[in-house]
């Protein structure tokens, strides 16, 4: 059985118009998570953040703000036109929907194509997709400015970073392949108390393997999704996405995550920052995208593979 | 619209028990390929081989052997199991299904699993990918061998080379894009007349471009594909293949095809034979394996990329 991890992503900001998103109950979040095919395992809140932990990833929501990633055979898109019309796309300030590069695009329930289809019918937007069909890419809708002022939209002062690991080694690989491990056996191999010591975190172990992670200080968050490939051949995957400033950090974040991980090949997608490759592993740059949003959002892509050549064995079916 | 230029790939032998293939009238032949959804165009012929060009890719025939070649969203599969139960699964010395690692997996009528389920209710057989899902990979199905005798599988002395070119540019790539391009133009451009002099050559250029053509001297064929991607972004797509033994050859065939046509990155698949890199421009091995399979045939798998990093211009949809 293959399980995806590329996630599905959704972002969305709403006009100031509206109550606080945290004051919705938490029947609302549920019922968005299920249209999704998801289900919320645990929560945990600070004074302006809402984490939720869901059996296919992670939810976080703002006063004016939800991200959703899911991961897996699931239906974002449904969780995203379910939001629309629950709160009027008059209400949506900006909305940005990301498929990530997946294993196996032909097992999920519908393409990107078919996604944008169905978003087009409730909100205008530009969507593009980022590298070759034929290598890593990456596809991005995000909706048109004329619906707010520019204050309003995801602002080109907020930055994202997303690292996307494939086909993980070493000896954090081999012990994420194993039925014993724990959160807290997975909190110190990554060494998050000495990385992101003042955060507030949820973790969860799945069977027979796989690890999720939402983590909180103030509006600061980030998120790391393990799936370890046990059962399937080498199709093993890691996600991990912050709005941290990490060009201001005190910690290699970027680079620590690669070199605990040791994946064959890791992509980057950073929103208003520059790409900071210090630390990583000998490696080429396979590809790598600049492209400019209407709201002037800079969103950068780079694919990398370490250096040396990929031996691969067959795998048998 | 989209088109799939990556082939699906059929060939089987025949046990010595059946009269030669080349005595069944042309409607075996229409009907064959028209269960793959492709239609035959044109044929040349010589003592001992039978090339048809078909409105999606090629067929050849000799005596004990097929060779179909199809590609766009082709059904191959149903072409393979049509052909099994007319002759009688009895009388299949050998077969190999393959297919080549595809732009748009997802917008096939069948997943390689698929297939191969079909395959095994007729004739059994082992089957591999070989390449990481997210990167090039190939996937293969040979039969077990206990049909035959050694000298009546597709035998380790044979050779084949198949070189498949993604997103080519320079002059050749331009000029394949132009609505006056000709057979002859594409003929001297290809150096045809110097690589391959001696063979009798059937050409068909497409509407609105993409060139297709068979080639054969005596038993050796070889065959060219080329999709140009005219209205699709950069998905453009060359293949060749050939059953000579380029170590012994007089011309650097592969060397010469991705110098002329100048591919972001390229695949070998070498049966039988080491794969010969010298003549190619600047570039890095992203992957390589090479398979054994029981009848002992090896087969060699290489993708290459050319050595600058890929500037990727976003693809708006």
């Amino acid at each position: 059985m293959f399980f995806e991890g590329a996630e599905k992503k959704l972002e969305i900001r709403l006009t100031p118009k509206l109550a606080s998103l945290r004051l919705r109950e938490y029947g609302f979040w549920s019922t968005l998570v299920a249209c999704a095919n998801a289900e919320i395992l645990s929560t945990i809140s600070n004074d302006v953040c809402d984490a939720y932990l869901l059996s296919e990833s992670s939810l976080f929501v703002w006063d004016d703000k939800i991200l959703l990633l899911t991961c897996g055979n699931s239906t974002l898109i449904e969780a995203a036109c379910h939001f629309i019309n629950a709160l009027g796309a008059e209400h949506i300030a900006a909305l940005c929907y990301q498929r990530k590069n997946e294993y196996q695009a032909q097992l999920q329930s519908t393409s990107f194509a078919d996604d944008i289809a169905k978003l087009r019918t409730l909100i205008p937007g530009k969507a593009f997709r980022v590298g070759h069909l034929d290598s890593h890419h990456h596809y991005l809708f995000c909706t048109d400015n004329q619906f707010c002022t520019e204050n309003q939209s995801i602002s080109s002062s907020e930055t994202c970073l997303e690292l996307m690991m494939y086909h993980i080694h070493g000896e954090l690989a081999d012990y994420l392949k194993l039925p014993t491990q724990t959160e807290q056996g997975i909190y110190q191999r990554l060494g998050l108390q000495q990385l992101f010591g003042d955060f507030q975190l949820d973790m969860h172990c799945f069977q027979p393997a796989g690890f999720s992670l939402n983590a909180i200080r103030g509006a600061d968050y980030f998120t790391l999704h393990i799936t370890p490939s046990v059962e399937q051949g080498d199709n093993s995957y890691v996600s991990f996405e912050t709005n941290l400033d990490l060009a201001v950090y005190p910690h290699p974040v970027a680079a620590r995550l690669v070199d605990l991980f040791s994946p064959t090949s890791w992509d980057l997608i950073s929103f208003n920052r520059p790409i900071n490759t210090a630390g990583f592993p000998a490696h080429i740059c396979l590809g790598q995208g600049l492209v400019t949003t209407e709201s002037g959002c800079q969103i950068s892509f780079r694919h990398y593979q370490q250096l040396e050549t990929q031996v691969l064995q067959p795998e048998y079916m």
